[in-house]
């Protein structure tokens, strides 16, 4: 075999999401796509039974805030306690050297939140070269893939291994 | 749609900043630009009605100070805690390498510190090649845009979404 | 001498790893390059004595998922504990920086996960610049070599040495 | 305003270090160039009044060395506490990747060590390109200005501010 | 002054380092590189009157097992305790993204475990862009030096120094 099939294989089990509790923190920056790739992620979880009612949603402005945002909230025990959470943002390279420190402190900021926090985080962040791959990544356009789907699968399956893993494997 | 909106979207919520305490730590390294950034901050913070009063300002000498600073106030428990910090500094690319390992330390020490300590700290630290691009950013010269006014409405936005997600949402 | 033999050396050790427990998590990215090295780690962990029984394969999605998934494992007290896990994953370079983000972000996590939870994790990632040098290291193809045999050797003598390490050296 | 004045604006306060006691940790890689950097330090941090006897001289090898150096003496508690610590160092880039991977780990690890230990570590580590960089860094030859006046400003800046932050802003 | 001798100068200190017990952990991978680095790490140990019998060697396969092996040895408690780790390894920049990965994976890792462990870990790794910068630098044909020497020297050292700063400086 000189080739292979690309991308991501489907799991092979089947999910029932209807007890699952998912938060997605958005961002408002490029707020077009993010829209898109969040809409992608809740059909796919819808797909999987999640309950629309059990899926939160919370913006803020870049994808800097959003290991803050999420432990934040997933440190909260007052009302409930979330499953997996899906961190959405879109950068774009830019003339200066932003797109790459906060691509990289945010990378490692969402790996530590879930570390920490013992709940799966789903890294829903592009990282683009251009704004033509950030809307072929977001399901906009010819040729194009909603990340997004792939990130609610992600996230459904997250959260129910981690139900399991947590009895013991 | 091959094109979108670029930017951040403002927040949907009318935010009354008017009970925050809102942290500013700034450079004096490249402080025309940073002061002009500061006020750019200020502004915003005062239009959501954030009191001129609970806006304490400290400076340091350059960005690698800027996380020290913020942990070593916020955790400073005798007077006062801030809600939200602000870190206003500006990198701009030089001869040596001092810019990248300064810019990977600050950009990572700051979501550290956010993290530590619970309170949202703003990303408000220029990364550029250029003097030129360090004021375009700063809100100095032609087709310049202010970052300063972001960071204030990002502050004020995060400071209020702590409130709200530290009670459950 | 001018040259030296490359690669890495046979242990001098023999070990009998039929008591060992090994926790595999592969991704389904890439899935038939991450298969044929899953293959090639089970054999070559069986070489060594240790029993499929003893062996449990978990899967995720991608590399971003493995350290959560072998921290969330490796701290379940439940049922049984692993003396070693392997984390096996292909990244592939692609248009964005996806890739770079990914790599960094996961070959910390992992070492993270290692350290903190005193359980050796082999880095059984690729970092791969084209398909062609992931099937080549896939052994799949002329020229190939299976890394999956080496991570298997190194895990066996990693779950061994721990052993002998914790007893005092 | 098209143009800005360039570096770092002289701290508003009148510092009196007379009672602040220093840590100063450098290398002996390149030590004629850090030797350079030094006395410029203890000329910047004398000029503010701080004792020559409260500043405390440790040397290493090399600059990795340094986070552990500061972080074991600073948490030394038998016979006193420093106030601040500056680390200084000189990195040249080389033909391999040391260069490289060595200021990375240690601008990161002095970042570390500060937060950690609730003490401000100056960053006194040139990364330098060519011999001729660091040498117009210290404070050697035409054109050249001693960065290490620059980081025993800082210290004693930050030494009494840590004192003033920790009483409450 | 335009120019400066290159290169660490010798510690001033003379050093008794016949109390010292030194662990070395080593990779296999380029092993008869590394085990040259080893000898000179021993030849330059022997040199401070550190016992033979007092050098604890062990190996790993690769470098990203430096660091876990190191951790999992210093803090046994068993036997004995070291007072200080030298990790020798050898990494050259091949076709595919790994050398990259781990060495910035590692000498983070290696940095963590000293800091964590309280105890100095000497970072004997070279990151090599080709087989002759490695043989080179492990005194291996003309113009070579082993850079163990330099390790053994910096192990004394810091073991010496550690034992002193612990008792305040």
């Amino acid at each position: 075999m000189e080739s292979f099939t690309k991308g991501v294989k489907a799991p092979t089990e089947q999910y029932d999401g209807s007890k699952l509790r998912v938060l997605i923190v958005k961002t408002r920056w490029n707020s077009e796509i993010v829209d898109s790739l969040v809409e992608g992620a809740i059909n796919s979880l819808t797909s999987y039974k999640v309950e629309r009612s059990n899926i939160h949603i919370e913006d803020v402005a870049g994808s800097y805030e959003l290991p803050f945002a999420i432990q934040t909230i997933l440190c909260n025990r007052v009302y409930n306690k979330f499953d997996v959470a899906i961190a959405i943002g879109v950068l774009i390279k830019g003339d200066t050297m932003h797109f790459e420190y906060i691509a990289e402190a945010v990378s490692h900021g969402l790996m530590r939140v879930g570390l920490d926090t013992s709940t799966p985080v789903v890294f829903g962040v592009l990282t683009c070269l251009s704004e033509t791959q950030a809307l072929q990544r977001a399901g906009i356009g010819e040729n194009s893939h909603n990340h997004g789907n792939d990130w609610g699968q992600c996230a459904v399956e997250m959260g129910m291994k981690r139900e399991r893993w947590s009895k013991g494997v």
